[in-house]
């Protein structure tokens, strides 16, 4: 991850992190490593636990514990391990953290509930899921949130990154791996027109398939429309198309009538939220006979002898059957970076007990970052048209409202 | 434009804006004097001036003048016939505007100069251009704007129609229409890469052109090298380009020192901002030779015989040398029928003495009255659904931050 | 057309065409006056006449005879008149042209009519249109061929740039200088899938509209399949298409009944063959009411008052609406000179009296002297590599039966 | 494969093959025996080999043999054990094949050295391989083919699904499951514009790489400036890219010397032919390092750190790392079977001792037998229209040198 060692290097030995005390809750992978050095080099003192039970690589802990980070967390971990090893991470005499990194809000969520007093001394939560983001907008709401939160999840680079850019790709990855399906003259529909949606149809169309949109939201079913897609209700096609593909956010989009209404062969998939939008409970019926047919795939077979392709059980096809690059994941940990750093070092008052996103400028440093990697070659305003356009010549370039 | 049509229709004989005094300054054309009648029809008074001096067809300001509404306005007005016009339009005995209905500013202002107590009675302002918004954020900056006002200008619906979808279709048309290039095998550098540098550039990289992206901004930056575009600085690729385009919204981004270097034949048009991007005038110098072979087209001769071809004398292609469908403009006028309605009705503060944005269900109803035009089928959200988002199963849909 | 300047450079001095006596038939445009000259320059003597009574450039048919060419044609010829000046052409005195270059076999069949000693001398035609080649397939099938010929129409380089890469740019062209229509969410139904169907269909998926295909043919079908199209009989899209584009060099191919069908504002038009696609001459009845919109714009009324918008009436769009891009007419151009010179320099025996293609060889001439206009690098193939694909490393590269 | 089972049903009863003793040499797969069971179904006896010592099933030989099929395979074979197997299929005492269906050209081989007497009985030849073909036309050209012979290699429909659409999606495939590479703003090179770098070039493109390209032949190269791809020598570009591909047909073509100056991380890999196109030899040398760091991917190491990332040592790319999908092995075998017919049912004299392409009737028979998979619905000409073309309206539809 080039741009976090760029990040280390344009420190130029500052320590913009001293004297914090990190305790984060990622997933336990090879990245995160890089970022608990990088904060680590940055000045922060880090503690960590997993975000799922299931994610954390052994080696990675192992090789970080040895390295002398406090660590709590393995593969395969019970409910309860979870939970310890949370708890662990947390509370420990003597150490007490001022900034939390969170993924999904289980640590903020126990650090509420165990140890509320923890909060006088942290300066900040930075969370980067869309679940975890939901719950502090909630807390927000109620007035209940006591300390400034950073949704890192909207940063627009984070966002572009792992919706629109790595989903284009991971739909045909994903599917080509479980189905070795061919796009060409396939029809498929894809719920949903959001970020993810859009990189779906993006790259389904660009490989010959054609494909229909189901939308709720008036704008993005213009902009399905503009891109050229049929808007379609799902049960006009429903019987017609060879694969279905869910990106909504929302729960119940395929349900077991339209299951019923699929023809022969047709492939099902989530790309979009938890297991929420397939309906595969209502599928878990005697009549119907599932039949595992390789890691990930199961056909689902009804009494005529229809199958459809149910790929990862209706969990999210990108997470289960593809991989996600390091160039995205370095986007998200650069961002969380940056983000840690400017919640720890704002002036008292910049930020109040809510919500928000990374400044602008951050967004564009994190971009600028990770320009290298594709020797792009960034133009700089000269003092006049600065001036002109009434901008400073490093940024940030653009209001908040703009949408990229 | 069938969708004020049924934005009337759907007003059920209601008059959402009786009352309403709306003294508007825009282009007058067909399309405008559709806005007029809808205006009325739901309750409201007009008049009007021009906001530019050569874009009044005549025929269509007679024909208001004859369905009763008072137009002040002709094709071809002088500098002082342009204030004259406009100071007619709202200084009538016994006539005092609640409503501003403004294009570029001037009539703003004007009232502003001339005639500050009418704020007195004004409800709001609806601006539509980048100029007046821009002038607006400063008037608030400084204190002292008198009346709420909203920003159509940076509308979702309206932004990326004006911006991204027009400007994707007339990048072809206007350089077709203006040199009949084929743009297969082209190398085309463009300068900008916000809405109209995505859609100028996505349209010739369809066509099979070969397009380089100038940026400033790290964000927009990445975008291009993600959609498949190298970032350059102008100079790196001027020497073999054949097509130059502006879309920064900047000043002097072509000057004279990449002019001398460009190859003969190189195309250069502005699509972005005014007639500031192409320094043109530095090309207005006696060793250059200038011959007009069309309308809009001229070429630029170097004393060893290089010609450049500048289109439009560095104004806007898109305007001078294309069309801008009715499509788009339907989705402009709608916007501003209901920014106005939105201002007139709302309830006493709800805006302030600042600028606003439509709100984003307003936003919505755009959208959604100019889907039919494509048979476009919108989902429902069921109530389990809706509750499952926290949403309003008529919307909003989106977090005011989404980026679409 | 540089093409045709550095053969003339490559030809060194050499007059590969001393000897020639050359009658041609072809549209008299600045890009024939380059043709001519070149000819001229590689030895040939040649005399003019027009193929079209519409389309010469009169002021080039004066600077080509003040040139001392002689050329027989003018803008707005009488029937009469056209063969008049074709028996002009070839019946002088003591002049006896020994090669043809005909562009849809008219000259040729008032040679064979009036002249037909004339073949005795006669090397060889070179014939460009379809028309012309269908006209000598036929008379070789008949065995009154009675010299050869070369069907450079077929040629691979011309085929793909006079269809293929020409209709791509064209039916955007055409469409909107004669209707401003905005092709995002638009739906089109293409009839007919060859080069012109290919290449319109890319453009307009490209640029946001929904396209529909009709064919006869199953492989082109598999193709348009394969690329994303849905392939369809016309009678199940007429009702909903916004557009409707005839690509199939058939007769007939829409008719009153569809035309019946078509919604109100559908735009109708044709990119094949001559003006027998479209029945137009079935829209001729008192019930209906043509109105001419403007030039080549017309709008057919029905009773009920639903509109279709007529483009051309019914003949060619991209001759009649858009233009011809010049380097698609140096790619003709430089073919018919390297068949004529082909064709006179063959040795005995190589053609018999029977209608050939360009020989490959030839034809990658033609494609690698325009190379250079996109600054393109050829590779070559080392000693070692030609001998393992068994090729000579001039080419040609590739067996007759490629089909690129 | 539903077209086989479609040809079957078509031939209602019929037996086409009937008193044809087929001798095959292909890979042995469940497709394969689906072949076997319709060229029975359709009177013929079989006896098979296979071409490749890995490729064969064993639980498909098995279910062969069992349904009493002579099958001579399994996978794993040893050199000798491949020869014996062609010889035992062959060579049975009293039988006599009468059809050849060889993938390759060692069956054929084998027949000419050992058995050259049963050419005598031999109706026909049908080869799929571009080998195989390649030996027929040496054969053919020295005089020595003494039956007739199918090159199915080269028939369109086959020709566009194995290489332009199969290899669209497999270089993507193929990358992804080896290097999990992102394709957005990646900078890759591919090496031969013909079919599958048509595909593999289309395929990245759409996906957000920055494609160059290097061709020998001057008409491939003017296809890929007119599809938008800059056209270079690779010494311009190797020091730049990211991923190199090569699809030339050719040997040598990425030697050492561009090896070493290609930048850390270049991912290599080969599309076309065999392993000959990158000189692979070259890298075991003593001063580099190989890393194996997962199936098919090494790293080659130079001794300053730069790892380059080697795929498949050089062989194809989409056949070790990907998969090829059904819908392309059905129009092989149906390509295969109606090869057969053709040959088998020939009136004396219509094949002669040479190589001859697929009649292009059968070529759209296999087409259309697949065209109910897309549920795609083809136009029939009127016998108007099929007068007016000159065309039968049952096909074929082209004439031999038409290229789609």
């Amino acid at each position: 991850m080039p741009a976090l060692m760029a990040l280390r290097k344009r420190a130029q030995g500052e320590k913009p992190l001293a004297g914090a005390k990190v305790v984060g809750c990622t997933h336990i992978t090879a990245q995160t490593a890089v970022l608990m050095e990088t904060l680590s080099a940055l000045g922060a003192q880090c503690r960590w636990a997993a975000c799922n039970i299931y994610s954390t690589q052994n080696e990675v802990a192992a090789a970080l514990a040895e390295g002398g980070f406090s660590v709590f967390a393995w593969k395969g971990e019970s409910e309860d391990d979870f939970w310890w090893c949370i708890d662990r991470c947390v509370n420990l005499e003597g150490w007490q953290p001022n900034m939390i990194l969170d993924d999904g809000g289980d640590l903020t969520h126990w650090i509420y509930k165990k140890y509320p007093n923890m909060f006088k001394k942290i300066k900040g939560i930075v969370e980067e899921s869309v679940t975890g983001v939901h719950r502090l907008y909630q807390l927000s709401k109620a007035g209940k949130l006591c300390v400034p939160a950073m949704n890192v999840n909207d940063s627009v680079t984070k966002q572009k990154f792992d919706n629109l850019y790595c989903c284009r790709e991971s739909i045909l990855d994903g599917l080509k791996r479980t189905t070795d399906v061919m796009f060409g003259g396939k029809q498929v529909v894809v719920c949903g027109y959001g970020e993810v949606g859009k990189g779906c149809c993006a790259a389904l169309k660009a490989m010959g398939s054609i494909v229909y949109v189901t939308e709720i939201d008036p704008i993005c079913a213009l902009q399905a429309c503009m891109d050229g897609f049929r808007l379609v209700k799902l049960n006009e096609v429903i019987r017609q198309v060879d694969i279905v593909i869910t990106c909504t956010g929302n729960k119940n989009v395929v349900v077991r009538e339209y299951l019923d209404r699929m023809k022969n062969g047709c492939i099902v998939c989530n790309m979009g939220h938890s297991n929420t939008e397939i309906d595969v409970a209502s599928l878990r019926t005697p009549e119907l006979t599932w039949e595992r047919v390789r890691s990930q795939v199961d056909h689902v077979i009804w009494p005529d002898g229809k199958r459809i392709v149910l790929l990862a059980e209706g969990r999210l096809l990108n997470l289960s059957c593809s991989t996600v690059p390091t160039f995205v994941l370095s986007i998200t940990a650069t961002t969380q970076a940056l983000a840690l750093i400017e919640l720890y070092n704002a002036p008292e008052g910049r930020y109040k007990q809510d919500v928000y996103l990374l400044p602008k400028k951050m967004d564009e440093y994190v971009a600028s970052l990770h320009l290298p990697t594709f020797d792009a070659h960034l133009t700089e305003l000269s003092d006049e048209q600065a001036k002109y356009l009434g901008l400073n010549k490093n940024g940030p370039f653009k209001p908040n409202y703009y949408r990229y």
